[in-house]
C-alpha cells in the first residue's frame, strides 16, 4: 500500500485511518457472522444493535438530553433546507434567517419557497468576512424559528457564540463543525449536520430535534420528509443508509476513545492556532476573516500573487498534501482541518508553505 | 476469516464477493492516490470519473437510449413515491396505479397525498397471489402516468410482461428486479430502483427518466426532489452518496464481466426453476403464487406445519443459510435470490430443505 496522503478536502473529507482499517477488516465478514454490514437487513438484531450503539455514542459525546430525538436521514443538509420549513414553519408563519455566507443563504432561499422568511441579519455589509453582532439583528417576535449556520465551509467564517433566541427555537446547520468542540444541545431546537465532514461518509445527515418540534409537518410534506415518521420508526421507515450509519458509529467510537469532544476542541484549537499564526506572520499568505469569526475547520488563504496558485498546488500534491484548492466561487486556497486531520498534517502544510514562500515569494 | 454465509436477505442483500474484495483492497488507498473513495471530493477528477463510469456501465448494461437521464439519488424508492407525483402529476391531473402488493400500494397511498390517483387494478381479488390481466384494468384516458411495481418483494409476485400504456408514460418501481434480465427501456417513461437489492448498498436510488418528463415539477417541490435540478447537476446538486455510487459502479462492472443481463437472466432462470420445482414437488413446502406471476427474485414459501418454522430457521442458520425468515407481515419463509446469490446457494438451500422435510416432515 502506498502512503496515505494528508487530505485537506472540505468534504467528503478525511476519515480517521483507524476507522478505515477497522471497516476494511470487517468488510466481508462482520464479527464472524459471514456477511458484510452492507449485506445485513436493517431490521436484523445485529444491524439494529449497530444503529442503536451509534446513536447512544453520539448522545454520550454531545450529552444530548432525553427529550431530543436523534435521526439518521438521507439527502444531506440540502434536503434539510426544505425539510425544516416543511416541518417547523406553519402556513402564514415567519422564520428568521441569518445570512453569513453561501450555505446559510442557500438554506434561506429554499425556505422562501415554503413561506415567509425574514432576513434577520446579513454578513454582506462586511463582505462576509465577519458575523454581524446579535445586537444588530432584526428578529421577528413569535417567529417559528431562528436559523443560522454555525460554520461556513466556503467563507471560513464560524460562530464562536450561540445566538440568544429566547422562546424561539434555534435551528442550526452544524454540518461542518459538529463534534469539533462541546456544545450545549439544550440551547437548540434543532441541530442538523451532513455527515461528510466530521461524522462519516456522505449520504447521511444527522438531525437532533427537540420532541415538541416533531409532529407539525404540513399536509403537503412528503412522508419521507416528516420528522414524526422518521422518529416513530427510529429512522427506519424505509431502508436507511446502513453502511454510512455504521461507519459514523465507528467514528463516534473513535472520538470517544480519543477523549471526546473536549479533546477534539483541544486539538482543533492547536491546529487552527498554528495555521492562522503562520498566515498572519507572513506577508505572502493572507486570510481576510475577522479574527473572532475565523473558522477552526475551514481556513481559506491567498497567496500574494495568484499566478503562483498552480505551482503551489502542484508542489503540495507532490508532497502528499491534497485538496488545498479553494472553492470555485472564491478561488485561492482552503485547508479543511476537521477532527480526522491531525496536527501532523497541519505541521506538514505549514512547513511546505514556508518553503514555498522562501523559494517563490 | 470465517466462511462467508449464504445470504437470502430481501435487502440490503448479498453482494458479489469479488466486488467486496475489491472494495476492501481499495478502501484506504484508491488506485495509489493515498485516500479512500469515501474521502474524495465528489467534484474531484477522480471521483467524477468513478461516477461517470458507473453511469456508462449501467447505460451499456440496459442499453439505455440517449434521450434518458440516469440519476443517482438518495432517499430510496420510498422518497420516489412522493417525488414522482411532485414531478409528473400536474395539479388536477390523474395518475393510474396498479396495486399488486405492499410496495405498489405504498407508492399509491403516497401519491394520493399529492393529487388524484385512479386505482386501475388490484390483486386483492386474487389475494395478491396473481397479477390481474391488463384486459381488466380500468385506465384513465390522458392520465399523467401509469405506475406499477415489476416485482413485489414481500408477496413474491412479479410481472413477466410489460403493460401497454400507449401515449401514457409508464412508471415502474424496479427496485427488486432491475438488472435481473434484459429490459426495453424505451417502453418506459421512468424506471426507479432502490439500490439495496440488485445494484449495491443502501442509501442510493437510481432513476432512469425520459428527458421530456423532466422540468415539470410543482412549485411546492423541494429543490432536492426536482428531477430537473438533479439532471442539470449530474446528480451532484449537493454531495451525493459517493461510496454507494462507487460500489454500485463496481457491481455494474461485475455484471458486465459475468456476461451482462442476458447471463443474469440465464442464471436467475435456473435458480428459480430449481427452487420452485423443489417446492412444487413437495407436500411439505408450498408457494401460493400463480405460476405465471411467480417472482424470480423473492420466493416466499411455507412449511406444512408452522410450529416447525423456528426449528427450520435455526437449522438453516447452523448451515450458514441466513435470513430465510419471511416478512413480518406474511410470516413463513422467503428466499431472496438476487444476482449476487449463486446457484450454489440455492442448491445448498434445497439440500437443506429436503433433509429437514425428511427428518421433521
Amino acid at each position: 500500500m502506498s502512503k496515505r496522503a494528508y487530505n485537506f478536502c472540505a468534504g467528503p473529507a478525511a476519515l480517521p485511518e483507524a476507522v478505515l482499517l477497522r471497516a476494511q477488516a470487517e468488510l466481508l465478514d462482520w464479527h464472524g457472522k459471514g456477511l458484510s454490514v452492507m449485506e445485513m437487513s436493517h431490521r436484523s438484531d445485529e444491524y439494529v444493535a449497530i444503529a442503536e450503539k451509534a446513536e447512544q455514542d453520539l448522545r454520550d459525546l454531545l450529552a444530548i438530553p432525553s427529550n431530543y430525538k436523534v435521526l439518521f436521514l438521507q439527502g444531506g443538509a440540502s434536503q434539510q433546507f426544505a425539510q425544516i420549513p416543511l416541518n417547523l414553519l406553519p402556513e402564514g408563519g415567519v422564520a428568521d434567517y441569518v445570512d453569513t455566507g453561501i450555505w446559510s443563504r442557500k438554506s434561506l432561499e429554499e425556505a422562501r419557497r415554503f413561506g415567509n422568511v425574514n432576513l434577520a441579519a446579513s454578513g454582506k455589509v462586511c463582505n462576509y468576512f465577519d458575523i454581524p453582532a446579535q445586537s444588530e439583528w432584526q428578529l421577528t417576535k413569535g417567529a417559528a424559528y431562528l436559523h443560522y449556520a454555525s460554520n461556513e465551509t466556503i467563507g471560513g467564517v464560524q460562530f464562536d457564540w450561540v445566538p440568544e433566541s429566547a422562546e424561539v427555537p434555534l435551528v442550526v446547520d452544524m454540518s461542518s463543525d459538529i463534534l469539533s468542540r462541546p456544545i450545549d444541545v439544550s440551547r437548540y431546537g434543532l441541530i442538523y449536520a451532513g455527515a461528510q465532514k466530521n461524522i462519516g461518509p456522505s449520504g447521511l445527515v444527522v438531525v437532533i430535534v427537540r420532541e415538541d418540534l416533531i409532529g407539525h409537518a404540513r399536509a403537503a410534506c412528503p412522508t419521507m420528509l416528516d420528522y414524526k415518521v422518521a422518529a416513530e420508526h427510529a429512522s427506519m421507515y424505509n431502508t436507511p443508509a446502513t453502511f454510512s450509519w455504521y461507519l459514523s458509529g465507528l467514528i463516534f467510537e473513535w472520538v470517544k476513545e480519543q477523549g471526546g469532544v473536549a479533546e477534539m476542541e483541544r486539538r482543533n484549537r492547536a491546529k487552527q492556532e498554528l495555521l492562522y499564526r503562520f498566515i498572519d506572520g507572513s506577508d505572502f499568505y493572507s486570510n481576510p476573516v475577522a479574527p473572532a469569526a475565523r473558522s477552526w475547520m475551514n481556513i481559506p488563504f491567498r497567496l500574494a500573487d495568484e499566478k503562483l496558485d498552480k505551482a503551489f498546488l502542484a508542489g503540495a500534491e507532490e508532497r502528499g498534501l491534497l485538496n488545498l484548492k479553494g472553492h470555485r466561487s472564491v478561488g485561492g486556497m482552503r485547508a479543511s482541518i476537521y477532527n480526522a486531520v491531525g496536527l501532523d498534517a497541519v505541521q506538514a502544510l505549514v512547513t511546505y508553505m514556508a518553503e514555498f514562500e522562501k523559494e517563490r515569494g
